[in-house]
């Protein structure tokens, strides 16, 4: 049976103040077994935009990225945000490493091309290749991988990349060297039956169930991308998906359970 | 005898104008052999900080680092100019892997401590310990370092460190397991007799020539700080140390050898 190797995907709300930072770190730290950290930041970015007069825009959740907007997720997730945690991680006694998908050529993508709506989401890319068995190597020799949300297209572009849909790609690629458990944290408790009440946690969620309440319209929105992309990880060999509070992710019982049935 | 390995220190200048970045990573991955790059970006960070509205405050050639300040370094050294030149190298090929100190704790610092004088630097690290070996296992799996300017206190945090005494921390530490050859890179052909014509270069500086130039006023102000830094380094046991433009890397006959006798 192949090693555990846990994945945490975290937002940017968390790894972006103090005192959720050191929480989260100090869980992640308790985690036990290999583990990988994917973290985001769009909250410090478009902070760090707005106080350069730089306007974020944001299209079905994803954010125009010109050259000036690429500056600054690039200065954000790969410096400001993937160093704090590397260094509170080390301060743990995790020996983390900070990459982004141009580091060791670990994480490649494809600039998103203009939609047929017209949309130019500029320097944002989709994953096109993760090196699951450099990742593989660098996690074998005890080293503890921080993910910024940046990848690159090998021609020497940064690429801006969604946080979920790289740890996800991530988690499928290491399917092949481990039993991948992935967790996605959000800001409730899991799946909500209602979205205003934590205490209707769906605990364990089945591709038909999910394909029911989808079609009930109890769930929509934002959480429909999040599940596809947490089936599809599922159909690439992913063990175990989690959606839960970040708050949880050192205790194993919370939140819900993907699974296909 | 041990494998030879090229340590490249290329200030802020260089690597933060396009023309002379590409140039200089073309001239870089032209270097024969094993490789460690060493970056600066100074000027971007006072770039950026003049835009926040953070004032800039230098002593001694060095960066007053308080919160705000430190903040930007973070993002400019280990994000901005770290990750342009990642992408870049990987483009050419190379296997880059951008690092601070803190990523796989190469590098440690000790905040400096205010100084007689009463000077606060801030969160200025002063090196303490280069984890060699684990930058040589690094090395010999094919990947090419790429080090920005910070390091980190071992507690959670991350120190600004002056890129000229970081390359020469970690020559020095490489110096065990390799043949090292150090380049400082800066704005002149060489160490220069008089320091408005490039054709007065000082091919060749030993201890003894240095202390002369030194007590003759020939040599001044920051040109020492930088020389003490080669002089140690070569007591360390690092074979070759050069000071020369950036675009005389790629070839060894350009510049001022520096060397005990």
């Amino acid at each position: 049976m192949a090693e555990r190797l846990t994945i945490i995907k975290v937002g940017g709300k968390i790894v972006e103040s103090s005192d959720t930072l050191y929480r989260l770190l100090a869980d992640f730290a308790a985690i036990e077994g290999k583990k990988l950290l994917v973290h985001g930041g769009g909250r410090s970015a478009t902070q760090l935009a707005g106080r350069l007069g730089i306007e974020t825009r944001m299209v079905d959740g994803r954010r125009i990225t010109d050259d000036a907007m690429l500056d600054v997720v690039t200065m954000v997730y790969g410096g400001l945000v993937n160093k704090r945690i590397v260094a509170g991680l080390q301060a743990l006694g995790l020996q983390a490493l900070g990459m982004t998908g141009a580091d060791m050529d670990i994480i490649r993508s494809v600039k998103r091309p203009v939609t047929a709506a017209g949309i130019d989401y500029g320097w944002v890319g989709d994953v096109s290749r993760v090196d699951g068995a450099a990742l593989a190597r660098i996690i074998d020799s005890g080293v503890v991988p921080v993910v910024a949300p940046l990848t690159h297209d090998g021609h020497g572009h940064i690429l801006n990349t969604n946080a979920d849909t790289m740890a996800g790609a991530t988690a499928c690629a290491l399917a092949r060297h481990y039993d991948v458990s992935l967790v996605f944290c959000f800001e409730k408790e899991g799946v909500l039956l209602d979205e205003n009440d934590d205490s209707t946690v769906i605990k364990h969620l089945d591709g038909s169930h999910y394909a029911a309440l989808k079609a009930k319209g109890v769930i929509s929105g934002g959480m429909i991308p999040k599940l596809d992309n947490a089936f599809a990880t599922l159909d690439a060999g992913v063990v175990r998906v989690v959606i839960t509070r970040a708050a949880n992710i050192a205790d194993g019982s919370r939140g819900t359970v993907i699974s296909r049935q």
